[in-house]
């Protein structure tokens, strides 16, 4: 056998990934995006949506040190970076309280590529705060032959949120969305957004570097954003959304200090070891 | 946290699977179809194209407890019962000879719902002879406006073998297939074949219970044995194919003593408990 590491799988409203334990980076050194690719094949491997390296911010990104004592280190399932995940950095907070490595009664300070996050657990349900949104110009989609206008939402990740009349016109799976690539030089995540009622939505999202997933947390978010921003809604307001996704639902709340705060269960399934 | 319970993830040519080790059968009882479903659930559980229980055959199936000490228990995804799963069979050797659970060195026999199996391990290799098959009538099968002659064979369970010139023919997915409810009452795994050389075939399989799969052992040999016969070979020559599926590669032997000898690999890639 081959030297084995330490893995946890879990999801939030069904975005599932792969947590890698690697506290002081010794076990994955700059972790290959072979390795990334592998640990999240579905069939070859252990599968899911993208890789939460924990690992200590003095480790991984000392700027960020006397903020956070942990760092969120996400990739996508190819094993690309990225720069957020708001589903996975739910999961990583459940994992930090469960295993005793944070104090869960205050606010969890959280390292990631695009800066602190802050969250909280109440039971079973996490709170990320994302941080303020940026509502920005109107963008195309196409896939195949239909195109659609999009609002251009960046949550620190960026987003093209599409109102839909029906989940389906997307076709029956979300094939990859042709983007403006002056607009999104690094890609983009796309989300279709149908009315479902008052403060209320349903949507589907494909993720860059993963397909289609059953949830997003910066896309539910950036649906939120663009349906409030349609309506005529204003942040000051303290704003909640309900946002179903194919694996569950999310509350969205725009508070009056403009930070978007994304709500939901996250749970770990399973733990173990792996040479993959 | 509810109780746990060990599992291991493991796959043969990508067709993968959770190992249950359950040996005197008091973990999981009568192993309900949700909990199988919940393991199997590629977002919310761990993923797997079935479950595989490692139990005394003592325990369960006693009429088969003289000829082997280890019953595989197998169930699709969807928690319903199968009676025999090739690529399955094949990691459930490799798993008893990882924990020293049987002596590697002979035939090590499995009892099945399909009664007993030999299995012979070498190295990465692993060989299930899956017994005699029985080659049957003409029948079709139709996914969607388009529809195919098929041959009825039976390893032990049910299968519809198609020839198509091209792979892509039955679509990027393959639906469901409609087949003849009088031949197939419990439903068929169905094959779309294509020739690739003198005994090499290409192949890929819709799995009753579990959709289209990476690949399926037992599939495999149906679509050996059809096109050998469709070849005009007899198995008095100790014939073998190559076939390819989209998970890997098998080869196929159909012996002089009429013995379907299925042979490629399978590992066991990650282990660990949980609770699901």
């Amino acid at each position: 056998m081959p030297p084995t590491y330490p893995f946890l799988k879990g999801h939030g409203t069904q975005n599932d990934f792969v947590l890698l334990p690697d506290h002081d980076g010794s076990v994955h050194g700059d972790l290959p995006a072979e390795r990334v690719a592998a640990l999240c094949d579905r069939r070859a491997g252990i599968g899911g949506d993208g890789v939460l390296r924990v690992i200590r911010t003095s480790v991984a990104d000392p700027s960020q040190a006397e903020d956070a004592e942990w760092f969120m280190d996400y990739r996508n399932a190819d094993g690309s970076l990225s720069e957020m995940c708001g589903n996975g950095i739910r999961l990583f907070a459940r994992h930090l309280v469960d295993e005793g490595l944070v104090d869960a009664r205050g606010p969890i300070p959280i390292a990631t590529r695009d800066g602190l996050k802050l969250l909280r657990v109440e039971a079973a349900s996490i709170t990320a705060d994302l941080g303020s949104p940026k509502v920005l110009g109107e963008t195309m989609v196409a896939i195949g032959d239909r195109s659609w206008p999009a609002r251009h939402v960046d949550m620190g990740n960026p987003h093209a949120v599409v109102f839909v009349d029906d989940l389906s016109e997307a076709g029956p799976l979300l094939e990859s969305p042709v983007h403006d690539t002056a607009v999104y030089p690094t890609g983009v995540n796309v989300e279709f957004v149908v009315r479902r009622g008052e403060r209320h939505v349903g949507m589907r999202v494909h993720e860059r570097g993963s397909g289609e997933t059953r949830s997003c947390g910066t896309g539910a978010c950036a649906a939120m954003v663009a349906t409030a921003v349609a309506d005529g809604r204003t942040p000051d307001e303290d704003l909640s959304y309900r946002v179903d996704l194919p694996g569950g639902t999310l509350t969205v709340t725009w508070s009056a200090g403009d930070e978007v705060l994304l709500t939901g269960p996250a749970v770990v399934v399973a733990r173990g070891t792996t040479a993959l």
